[in-house]
């Protein structure tokens, strides 16, 4: 492919410590699909000619809906056995922005990111008051059993023990489970999920959704609801979505920090975007689990990531899907 | 004063509408008398060899123990008549920070966020999360009457009745108003309190606490709490303290962007906070009630807004505290 792509689209499923010897094929394959039809999901919105901020909430919802990853469905559970979510979205056309944390009942917390951007004069909602926007926004709300995995349940036991911490008291959520049967790896590679994209009309918008860490204190916010930490679009510069320690993310504000480095600095998105996963990012301890997907207005895209692996893919007009975990990237597998 | 000072000190009220007519003699001077008292409380942190940490937490109690401004024991009422309360501190040294948001019974929130720095792997904790926390760490925690001013009462009840909202359910927390008697103008110029130091060791730090907005949605999250939106601090650019419009100040990331500035466009402290404050924020919605406070490594201090005023002081090494409200600055009354 020559010249300025029309639109392009870029996705991450989480970074981390994921080794190859940890994925059975059978399961790399399982993860490789998702990716797949996480682009598709993005591409048949930027193809057709829709926003940047629709193909990023259409291919983010994909990710929401799957076990595999650690966000919505398949998200892990805090310190007293629950749910909860975080998530945002932003449109580089405007810099209006919606982000929900802590919410814990929300099928698809990006969607009501989405309503928190559109239809709220507020940026963050978080908890209880979230939901109760929520439920006037007519946003999908869940019972808590339908969070319930027994790959993440077994993860928040396994990691208390660990710790040498309680496990008898933890509250259970009704057990409902289709994905229990899906052999997965260490979760400590799949923590956030995100997309970025440019669209046909030259526009930017970014989103990322998460479940946290593995027995999280209750409350604890990360990166991924934070505009400037794990997210962050501006038509001048980039959208990016980061993953990785969340702390360490918000510390350095990485997504803005990438794109201050375009529009003050003078640097092409990659050698921001490398600067700030590899070195700034590093120098606050989010080394060995931090990555970032970007992408600017002339449709370049970076993937960057100081981990061993990063479940990630992209698609730019004119181009095929591309999708991998580890340093190489090729077509997702046939479905 | 002449060469470089060993320490310095910069503090806001909160920027906004505060016309000059609206503030009689008698409030004015209550006003600048309590800044003198924030200051002195920093002052003498700073002074005796302490750290920016320590001084910018002092001062920034001393604002929430005020009935006068919109943080703590003054803080403004939610739509449902209650006090949720956000607060962040950030040392500039490590790039360390803690944030608390969404919490109602927590006297000080400046001081719990500094425990979510020092004693949590954490940044940000929200809700009833953040007051777990609270109490696990001998936070001291107060019933909702403690913040229960009628002053704050009446605001919110005007507001709901101007928007035509209903007024009759709202829950009014048991009445402790000590404050009441106190005469005061309207509310909107309060927005926020914060403050930035550099101390002796050539170490900054900045801190930021609200109430938010009169009337806000339950679970409204604003840029106060937000690392990179209204507090950052590194010492290798500035200490940054924002208010006025939450969600513009969060949709340009106001105190990253000043240290993005310095830092990768190699402006001055005073040529990035008034891009900041004077063009960024403006252009998306935040002009007429932002401000902020910054200090750099060589105790420039800085106090911009974009409003008619803004409650604001400083002092640093060999000179004396100065005061204002409006355009001009001057020592604090005597006492």
């Amino acid at each position: 492919m020559t010249g300025t792509p029309r639109w392009a689209l870029a996705i991450h499923g989480g970074a981390g410590t994921v080794r190859r010897e940890d994925l059975t094929p059978e399961v790399e394959r399982a993860y490789l699909d998702a990716l797949g039809v996480v682009l598709a999901a993005g591409e048949s919105v930027l193809a057709g000619g829709g926003s940047a901020l629709d193909a990023v909430e259409a291919a983010v919802v994909v990710f929401e809906d799957s076990p595999l990853f650690n966000c919505g469905r398949g998200a892990v559970f805090t310190a007293d056995g629950r749910i909860e979510l975080d998530a945002a979205i932003m449109d580089g056309r405007t810099l209006e922005a919606g982000a929900v944390a802590a919410v814990r009942h929300v099928r698809n917390p990006v969607r009501l990111a989405r309503a928190v951007l559109e239809r709220s004069p507020h940026v963050l909602l978080v908890a209880e008051g979230a939901e109760a926007f929520a439920r006037e926004e007519g946003i999908a709300l869940v019972d808590p059993g339908y969070f319930w995995t027994a790959r993440r349940w077994d993860q928040l036991v396994a990691t208390r023990r660990a710790l040498g911490e309680d496990v008898t008291s933890l509250s259970e959520d009704t057990r409902f489970d289709p994905g229990a049967a899906m052999p997965v790896p260490d979760d400590r590679s799949t923590d956030t999920v995100g997309a970025v994209a440019l669209d046909a009309a030259g526009h930017l918008a970014a989103a990322t959704s998460t479940g946290g860490l593995t027995n999280k204190r209750p409350g604890r916010v990360g990166d991924s609801a934070i505009i400037g930490a794990g997210t962050y679009a501006d038509d001048r510069t980039c959208a990016v979505s980061a993953t990785g320690v969340g702390e360490a993310i918000m510390r350095v504000v990485v997504a803005h920090e990438v794109a201050a480095r375009m529009r003050h600095g003078g640097q092409t998105l990659e050698q921001a975007a490398d600067e700030a996963i590899l070195h700034a990012l590093v120098r606050v301890g989010g080394a060995g689990s931090g990555g970032l997907v970007a992408v600017d207005p002339q449709g370049r895209v970076v993937m960057p990531f100081n981990s061993e692996g990063m479940y990630r893919g992209c698609v730019v007009d004119g181009a095929a899907r591309v999708v991998g975990i580890h340093r190489t990237l090729a077509e997702p597998p046939a479905r």
